[in-house]
């Protein structure tokens, strides 16, 4: 009924999305050895870090470092929040950055101060710059299917905000259901139309997992026509705008459940959970994942 | 691209499948409004118990006193897993009876010391019985995609165990991943066949949530036409062969899941946390589940 694809790509979010809201400052040295250990498991494409205001979020003060000491195999992603963090991206040797739009007008002023079309026009010299110096950029769409503040988003709106990105040359598309609200059938029927309408540029469908229709919603998207998924060892991240919510869809679950559909994915899942038990004993939180409790009690 | 069902119906198994490998002791006054809350919440059929001998499971010794005095509202489910059993139930006054035969012959082995073969013989005078009282059958088929000690199971074994239950005029076929690792292609696979060879029996998918598959595999299933889950609130149960392993798939996340898709259940979400929050204090371990924690956060 379906043609699934014999391949799929997981970007690993852990580093940068996962790390970033985590109370307990983790050090630059075990932020190396969680990423050497990603990588070695099979992951070539990771959110290492991101070029953000040390005062707004101090656990990424070390991007620059993190930058000159991370394994430079497949791509590492640098977040740049704006024109500063790009320069500072470019600058350490970033190949491969992400920026983030929201697609609600609300929940970008709420994180900015600016509507969507502001941020839109903060970041468009951004883009232009890195595409001049031949990087590539990865355009995160967040809040793509709700908003904390205005609910349901309509999809024409993150059509458009898509196509404005296309034209101005991103590489990717990462889009988000960043409170982890979106159901199978909104994400199928958006992924369909994402698919169908940009099919030349790298389309990516990044879930929470607050609800628990994460698993779901990548087999739907999965049925869409993605083949690219962020994810996050251990489960780890979380929107600070909902405190309840745990993080985003684990890696080490997804993997699995590609490994069991006959979808490779290059990546080791065992392996997988030795990177996040490399991180886990420096974090605020617990690891819930399925496949890492199984790890622990070396049912793997 | 598929047809879904505009209803659903859940089968809520917690306080039956749920408590019963609870190591806690949990009072009949605790059950009692634990399923009188669940039943408040609009689930119209519920496991509350099992005639199981109270030397092997102590926290169903109370079968008898649930049974008299839980509300008779919808269907009652009580398990009854051989002939004894099955008269205490009969005689209890049940009206619905759930009876198990695992695929697997080592499953069956390791649990009652018989082939599946030998099982189903044990199993066909009771339905017998039972039927004779105009008494709903409900056959639990466990281990119908793996087993711990098997692996894989023959997709026609299921189906030829299936077809000896339907013959022997049971009114319900409820299909378990019992140690949680099926897939989604697996379970459209094999309830679509099943949907297809048995049209007029009620047929029931029951998910484990071990490798966090399960709500991908709901949506898989209901693609495939099955319309009735078997749930647990608060995600209770879990597989005594698999330590690490979380419990069943949660009433209030897959609620919630069909509800945002507009699928009917009847079911109120808050309410079904309100009524795991009367039993979570009583067991030994955490309620994970993504509704349940919104519901303490106070986000629902």
């Amino acid at each position: 009924m379906f043609i699934l694809p014999n391949n799929v790509t997981i970007i690993e979010v852990g580093p940068r999305d996962g790390l970033q809201n985590e109370e307990n400052q983790v050090t630059t040295r075990d932020k190396l050895t969680f990423i050497s250990a990603l990588q070695k498991a099979g992951i070539t494409e990771i959110e290492v870090t991101s070029f953000v205001s040390p005062k707004w979020v101090p656990q990424m003060a070390d991007a620059k470092e993190i930058m000159q000491k991370v394994e430079k195999t497949g791509r590492q992603f640098v977040l740049a929040p704006n024109a500063v963090g790009a320069d500072l991206a470019i600058e350490a040797g970033a190949k491969s950055v992400a920026v983030f739009v929201g697609v609600s007008n609300s929940f970008n002023k709420h994180n900015i101060n600016r509507t969507t079309n502001e941020s839109l026009q903060l970041v468009e010299p951004v883009i232009a710059k890195l595409k001049a110096q031949n990087i590539f950029v990865r355009a995160c769409i967040s809040t793509a299917f709700y908003c904390p503040y205005e609910g349901q988003m309509d999809q024409y709106a993150v059509l458009e905000l898509c196509n404005r990105f296309v034209k101005l040359g991103v590489d990717e598309l990462s889009v988000a259901d960043t409170i982890g609200r979106a159901n199978p059938l909104e994400c199928y029927s958006l992924f369909k139309k994402l698919r169908e309408r940009f099919p030349d540029v790298l389309l990516t469908a990044h879930f929470h997992d607050t609800r628990k229709m994460a698993m779901a919603n990548i087999y739907a998207a999965l049925q869409a026509g993605i083949t690219r998924f962020d994810t996050s060892a251990g489960g780890l991240g979380g929107c600070p705008f909902a405190p309840g919510a745990t993080g985003n869809v684990a890696t080490e679950d997804v993997v699995q459940m590609f490994d069991v559909m006959g979808i490779q994915t290059g990546i080791d899942v065992k392996q997988v959970c030795e990177a996040v038990s490399t991180i886990a004993p420096h974090l605020s939180r617990s690891i819930e994942t399925g496949m890492y409790k199984l790890y622990e009690n070396e049912q793997l």
